[in-house]
């Protein structure tokens, strides 16, 4: 692993995640609590206004902002269009090579480890879950995504998931778990920088997101059923199961032929972008 | 009891509370669902601006806005200000007796039938509760809420309050239990007023609300500790339990002389009113 010489925590990118924001508020006085012998770390509570407000964002989310051609194109001028122009030429300025993102989520996640396709943070991931075995790891699709989040500014990233959380919550189990898991990657990072990597398993399991599956909706478009109740995170999910419940009681099951392995269930702040759930395959990656 | 003419069903009076807001659209395409015998059922989604914002509110909480004085008095003029004066307006108007207020809470609470000081309603919630005894009865003190309510229009009323839920969410299986309930509560209305009443307990167990409790918070007024991990609704709190954790690891511990039984732990929207959790005594009543 090319050694890693800064990185950033960054909290608050969404407003009404208070785990994150605590937990940079926390790390701001206590800063030794994140210092390591061998790189520094930073820290960014991205977005303080929308805490202020105690939502998501306050006119656009800003963990979409971060495509590079967005960055670039000068018309982009709501508010956080502009906060993400600024982080980038903080992130380029400190020349940061590692982003840890932390998030909070009303679906029943557990703690989920998101990553991209970098091998390196994958292993890194892998590690975190053989330590942890409820550490569950989470691949992102760059074609989906297209690196839209603030994390994809380090050329390291993770991000954090924890939840079920409410919005707007401050929950200290969760809250305690992700400290932990903060402590394991720093200190992951200071051994891999001497060379000293612990030692990994063989394999470890990744589930990959496939694609977003949205409400049904009426011809006015609001939503006309709920997600059955038996679904949950990282559960499989086969042809003829159960999705949706319409409000008359009718069914609306899943038709692929693959097993699969859905995610974000219920997440409140993706209504709005017409998710009702992410589907993931579940895969063995050798290390 | 004295024969029930004409029950409200309200839905929506948090634009967040999305269980509430759903039944109330389902019953406005079925009223079929909730119309009995001897009495007329009507239904209100009554802030489908808060909805539209997925926020609690527009400028000040509905919920807050229903205290006589506060309805006469016309320089009170904030959008739910407004708001509540035409409620309370329409209500008078149609002559509702009995108002059923439909809310969710990202407190842990389950099924939860909050009541103000009525026998009548007292004894319907004990019904409830002996049909299903994860069903709570929670009961104000108009002491602390000054008839704020929006249920306080009807002089028969209470509310369903189900979690946890995240706001914004919809959530199946609570909206089926609540749906339910309010099955069970328009039954033994038609029963009632037949003169006949079904069987009930002896007693029955209630949670009398005592106080709130607020965070701790630092010179700035910033939230300075969590409620410790292990606090439950309507599990006893002793004196020297721990009831926060500082950002530190310093535990703050219940000092109370005598057991109580918090509820709405953690509940999102009252961050904002220094409420970190409601504190109630725990009674046997006889019916």
């Amino acid at each position: 692993m090319k050694k890693i010489d800064k990185v950033m925590i960054v909290g608050g990118t969404h407003g009404n995640e208070f785990t994150g924001i605590y937990l940079i508020k926390k790390y701001q006085k206590f800063p030794h609590l994140i210092s390591r012998s061998n790189f520094e770390t930073f820290t960014l509570f991205a977005n303080p206004k929308s805490f202020e407000l105690v939502k998501r964002y306050v006119e656009t989310d800003l963990n979409r902002c971060f495509k590079i051609e967005d960055l670039a194109n000068p018309d982009l001028i709501k508010y956080e269009q502009l906060l993400a122009k600024k982080i980038a030429q903080h992130f380029a300025q400190e020349k940061i090579d590692f982003t840890i993102d932390l998030h909070s989520t009303t679906s029943n996640m557990g703690l989920t480890i998101i990553v991209d396709d970098n091998f390196v943070v994958l292993q890194l991931a892998a590690y975190l879950n053989s330590i942890n075995p409820s550490v569950k790891i989470l691949q992102y699709s760059s074609a989906i995504n297209q690196k839209s989040h603030l994390r994809s500014l380090g050329n390291f990233n993770l991000a954090i998931e924890v939840g079920a959380i409410a919005n707007g919550v401050l929950e200290a189990k969760l809250f305690q778990e992700t400290e932990i898991l903060i402590q394991q990657i720093l200190d992951y990072i200071e051994l891999s920088n001497q060379d000293k990597k612990p030692i990994l398993p063989d394999k470890c399991t990744v589930y990959r997101q496939l694609t977003n599956i949205g409400y049904p909706r009426d011809e006015n478009g609001e939503i006309k059923a709920m997600i059955a109740p038996e679904l949950q995170d990282y559960q499989p999910l086969k042809k003829g199961d159960r999705l949706f419940l319409d409000f008359n009681g009718e069914e609306i099951t899943y038709q692929g032929d693959s097993v699969v392995y859905p995610v974000f269930i219920s997440e409140a702040a993706y209504i709005e972008k017409s998710v009702a759930m992410s589907l993931t395959e579940k895969l063995q990656i050798q290390l």
